[in-house]
């Protein structure tokens, strides 16, 4: 639709979630955005995204509206086993067709198999719809749930494919069930002309991050670059398309990265759907080093970062979390006379915990965090979201004073401090291995 | 719109979120949900949402489509200080008025301001259009970034808000920048009849949680209740209206989630935004005990999700993330042999663990974990999934195998762990104090 990749022509998405409980915001949406980069990554342009609930006939009206205005339309959610989940009989009535068993042997036997795990009697008929779908459309396998997802022309050049809502269960029928592998045969999506990729920063503010690289935003500029600003820094999202013969969407994008990555040094530390823990697991890695954290007003969040990378035993093997000054007395040897002095929340204690961190655990880093989290305990000295940060280790002996954004609460001011100790270590490993 | 909700005659709201980022699914909509509750907490009907990208033309179609149909439009991003941010000029194009001036002294100056902090140069237009707005709209304040909001009567009685794309400026210029107080003067939701609570559970699936309420889950019930399913267990949010003067809706709501409380106990752990944690936190104080962690395979997650509840200081004080078994055998007083006999991944060493954790701090309750969360270290005997959960404290000494559910990935089994861990304290402490 915008006009730096009309030129492209490429095939159109609309993302439709159906749930009550969507719309009163009762959970977050995150199918959405999902099935959204899975149409990115294939060239197509998605024009738009709806939430609806389940008011008899509104799915209907919606898939009329939209057919031979999109090339695609892919819906989650409203196929479940209760009497609120109509999704069935919209697609069908826009289909103008009657509802049918799913045309796989053993589907309502399986239904039938897993109510009497839990109950004697027989399953009413509404969990046992489970097993059925629009005559005119075809179904889509769930592995890990009793809703059959199914897909299906809705004319005038419509694909649509309709998904069971929890997350577990569309990517299994999206995935495994055979929606992509008919999404791609009928778009050809090998062939596909558009190219994307995330450029991850962290440590500088959008504006910042925006200053040097102004002339690349314009509209029209070819990749496409979007800005947005997270708890975990800054993102550029590029979307590159080829330029007739003469070099392809890749080249145009790995170019534009590079001069990207020069212009913004160090800020960039990485791409795509990396995490900033996994760079900085990875970075410790290369050069066969540990690190061990002592954290207070993190509580763990730093230990729970790390260790959330697939692989991270080899570089992480010790984290304390030391709330109670007598825990970081005992646990850590901080003295007490030091805590005494200058309170727990100071430069001092925050070195003297990740020294502590360092030589009980006999790694090569150690990480000390001390703070005021919040919403209380703050002071006009140490107002809320103040937080000292210390890293040792080889010929380094770092401490931040971080004066973290504290009207984002408590959870913010924590995972603001996690991304930074994440970063001041990625920069002085950056530093020692360079 | 439906049959149930319909009588009591709610206002309507739609709520509009605008980006390509939303689109592509770089970001997830966060602030959708949070509008969608504050606008059912004042009993509106929130009837659709929708994303949009920034094609010209595609906001001011939309707020005109939707004109008319509802009471009020919602609208969040598109405002910032960059050339795609359009939508001053589409809700301008959609009221058929000129942009002028936000008519507040200073608030071009204060543009200039934060400008001058980072450049020697005169700001750009488009950064100085900040401070615009459509010459129709009455302007909302953002506390805490540089785009400004407005709010303006979009014609045959629809209310649009146009506000920032980040959540805190969002909600600023929400609650504090004066939409909220519009709202709720035009739409008098002082006398709003609905109300709503959301009912939270663990400990048994979806299915198990419907069978004993199913009569209170069908359609044209009161109060109208869904049910979702989550990491955090399966919810039930519940939306009661008034029955003529006989009872009044929140008598209604009360009086219902006490008999949901009675048939669903004990899984019912709590209400609303609470979290597990909170309540586990708040079981402990009421007792006066602390607890200790020692984990494994959760990382930190468990002291984090502790120590997230303000005011847990009381009764945690002590964390030990033991990633490698050297560290579980010096922080903890596990004993080699154990871990050579029976490996980490044992009840045994669950057990010594979180006796060690109990014995060092000298807290009440010590709890253990150890597991594989993979993908990686799986193996026949002891697949992906498999955990153990000790708990000891006062007359406890209770061992868990868990079976976590290994699909959804390392993070998954984690979360499902830190859940459970949680969830046993919570029945456990409920035991000790009955």
């Amino acid at each position: 639709m915008s006009d730096s990749t009309a030129a492209a022509s490429p095939p159109t998405a609309f993302v439709v979630s159906i749930g009550e409980e969507l719309l009163e915001g009762r959970i977050v949406d995150t199918n959405a955005g999902t099935f959204a980069q899975e149409f990115l990554k294939r060239g197509f342009h998605v024009v738009g995204k709806a939430t609806i609930g389940d008011a008899p006939g509104e799915l209907t009206d919606l898939l009329l509206r939209l057919r031979g205005t999109v090339d695609v339309i892919l819906s989650t959610g409203g196929l479940g086993p209760t009497e609120d989940d109509r999704v069935r009989e919209e697609v069908a009535a826009a289909l103008q067709c009657p509802l049918a068993q799913v045309p796989v042997e053993g589907a309502e036997a399986y239904l039938r198999e897993v109510y009497r795990r839990f109950r004697d009697t027989e399953p009413p008929a509404f969990f046992l719809a489970q097993a059925t779908m629009p005559a005119l459309a075809e179904p889509l396998a769930n592995a890990v749930g009793t809703a059959w997802g199914f897909m299906s022309d809705l004319g005038e050049g419509t694909r649509l494919y309709t998904l069971p809502g929890p997350p577990r269960e569309c990517a299994s029928a999206f995935f495994d069930g055979g929606a992509i592998a008919d999404l791609e045969e009928r778009f050809q999506t090998d062939t596909s002309p558009l190219e994307h990729a995330v450029l991850r920063t962290v440590g500088a503010p959008e504006s910042l991050i925006e200053e040097p690289i102004r002339e690349f935003l314009r509209r029209g500029q070819n990749p496409r670059i979007g800005i947005t600003a997270g708890v975990d820094g800054v993102s550029l999202s590029l979307l590159a398309r080829p330029e007739g013969d003469s070099a392809s969407a890749r080249t145009i994008l790995e170019q534009r990265i590079t001069v990207l990555e020069e212009r913004l040094h160090p800020y960039v530390w990485g791409r795509d759907g990396q995490t900033l823990a996994e760079v900085v697991v990875q970075a410790l890695a290369a050069v066969g080093h540990r690190v061990a954290c002592a954290e207070s007003c993190t509580g763990g969040l730093l230990a729970g970062a790390l260790t959330e990378v697939s692989g991270s035993s080899k570089v992480f093997t010790h984290g304390w979390v030391t709330y109670a000054n007598e825990a970081k007395v005992a646990q850590l040897g901080v003295q007490e006379s030091v805590l005494e002095e200058v309170g727990a929340v100071s430069e001092e204690v925050a070195l003297a915990m990740a020294e502590g961190a360092m030589e009980r655990s006999g790694c090569d880093w150690g990480i000390g965090i001390t703070g005021i989290a919040g919403p209380g305990g703050g002071t006009e000295e140490k107002p809320v979201g103040t937080v000292f940060l210390a890293l040792i280790g080889p010929d380094c002996r770092e401490v931040r004073h971080l004066k973290q954004y504290a009207r984002g609460g408590r959870g913010f001011v924590r995972l603001q401090t996690v991304r930074d100790a994440l970063n001041l270590l990625r920069l002085q490993l950056a530093e020692t291995s360079s």
